[in-house]
């Protein structure tokens, strides 16, 4: 029997044991009633992986359960959790797997309820992971970017947060082994990838520097500057979740990965317009790399926890 | 035949007549090929209503139908158009209909495209309706806020975005005389309601001053004295969207207003602890509000429409 661990992944003295949590935007809710169950259902998790579409993250749950070998009872089949109303989410052996929609307010919720009903269950050191698309900066389209840091509208790793009307700055880095470790994976998979830094925006289009927005007040040369000073400074691609994502796990210890494939590559074009076939295959990468990840990590701490055969 | 209106509400000279356009979040796109097909679905639309979860959104679809009083062929039943995987999206006679999730980003990007699909398509003047749910600040749990105006974290109705690296500021008010339209239309259904301001978070927990995130490093004492002090300036609810939904559509000329009912009052806890049921006959009350209004305009459009009788 494993005691409960020191080690805390949250940071607020009002949730405790005792007091009831409802958790809102999951549709579950904690108490002293269902402590027993939250924590029977939830205690294991080793890996929380999340990405933007609700689509994506049940391809996902339905491979790894086939990846991890993972059999539904006879005449069952893998089902969402709790409410499906905002965000989906799965459970599959020792992973824990949701979308966080788009953008990093909606990221953010599910990061604190999804974290605050890991720390009821007792779940010790899980790994957060985000997949996800991204649009390349001097990448060509298919690559896996591995996120080193999310970077702000200045091009630094911080995100800024108001809380009570008055900003606050978190470091928003992530776990340098845990990348070096994906990007092993990624090299046995023969996928092309890099470790980088990875721009976060608010917005999709104007943000972004994209010239095909409803609103687009710059020219294709302004875009093109910006884009290669985040170039410059070693951003490799853009998406909306990762500098929120970096900066809440850092903040709570939580190590944590973020990885995107690459859609297009910026510095050549802004629409997507690759076929169907050709984006489906690059969504398929982040994917692979990651079942192949959590398959080679599950498989090794099995090891460690079999028991050593004794001499009769 | 009605003549294309000089009234544009994009602004962006590189969205043009002749170019293909993919709308990659919808799952549509716009090109010569199909250019008529676009205009001869979406050219009747005049209300555009939006709200967070997709399953609200549904039942408003088919609520709209039912009031409107339009059926499905025989056979058939209401479909989502596009592509689910980031939002769903429905048509009901003149009025679209999607989910825009959580946060500003993700509204951001459903904005962007809509607008370009209704340019697209030739539709003319639609009103844009945000309708959701928010915590209440000074009002009771159940009141219907009407917003005139979106604030940022500073209680100023202006929206920050940062383009290409610069950061540009966009007033974030909202159309007045459809606030008091939909005001009347809560009076005359007996709802409680208010026209107030409606400060707009990028987080559901920590910007929001809540006590029950992950992380809290505040006090009661904090957060009671920031709430006050938003009531102070107008506040009457605070959400997600409002702000920046409220930008958009300001900066491009679109009649706009956002309608959420109070599931709580902040000023006298965080947790959403009401029963399930109360919660849902308050989520009904933005819907009953805008079928009522929807409906009041369409018959007034009609009238306006039919042609008059002549002499034989």
């Amino acid at each position: 029997m494993q005691l409960p661990s020191a080690h805390h992944h949250i940071c607020n003295d009002n949730i405790t044991p005792d007091a009831q949590d409802v958790l809102y935007h999951l549709g579950l809710s904690y108490s002293q009633d269902n402590c027993c169950e939250i924590a029977s259902i939830f205690g294991d998790v080793k890996f929380f992986v999340c990405g933007g579409s609700a689509e994506r993250m049940k391809t996902f749950a339905h491979k790894l359960a086939e990846t991890l070998d993972i059999k539904a009872p006879f005449g069952y089949s893998l089902a969402p959790i709790g409410s499906t109303s905002r965000y989906v989410i799965y459970k599959v052996g020792p992973v824990l797997i949701a979308n966080h929609g788009m953008g990093m307010p909606s990221t953010s919720i599910l990061l604190h309820e999804v974290t605050k009903l890991l720390e009821h269950a007792g779940a010790q050191d899980a790994i957060y992971i985000r997949m996800g698309t991204s649009g390349g900066v001097g990448v060509a389209g298919g690559t896996v970017v591995i996120s080193s840091a999310g970077l702000n509208h200045e091009l630094e790793a911080i995100h800024r947060i108001p809380i009570l009307g008055k900003v606050h700055e978190r470091v928003a880095v992530l776990d340098a082994a845990i990348a070096l470790e994906i990007a092993a994976t990624c090299e046995a998979l023969e996928l092309p990838h890099t470790i980088g830094k990875t721009l976060s925006c608010d917005d999709f289009y104007e943000e972004q520097g994209r010239l095909d927005g409803a609103i687009c007040e710059y020219t294709n040369e302004d875009k093109m500057a910006f884009l290669q000073k985040a170039y410059d400074a070693g951003t490799r691609n853009i998406e909306m979740e990762a500098r929120m994502f970096a900066a809440f796990c850092h903040k709570l210890s939580i190590p944590a990965a973020v990885v995107c494939v690459t859609l297009l590559n910026r510095l050549e074009g802004d629409q997507i317009t690759q076929p169907h076939e050709v984006l489906e295959s690059y969504d398929l990468r982040p994917m692979a790399v990651l079942l192949a990840y959590i398959k080679a990590k599950t498989t090794a701490q099995e090891e460690d926890e079999a028991p050593v055969a004794e001499d009769a």
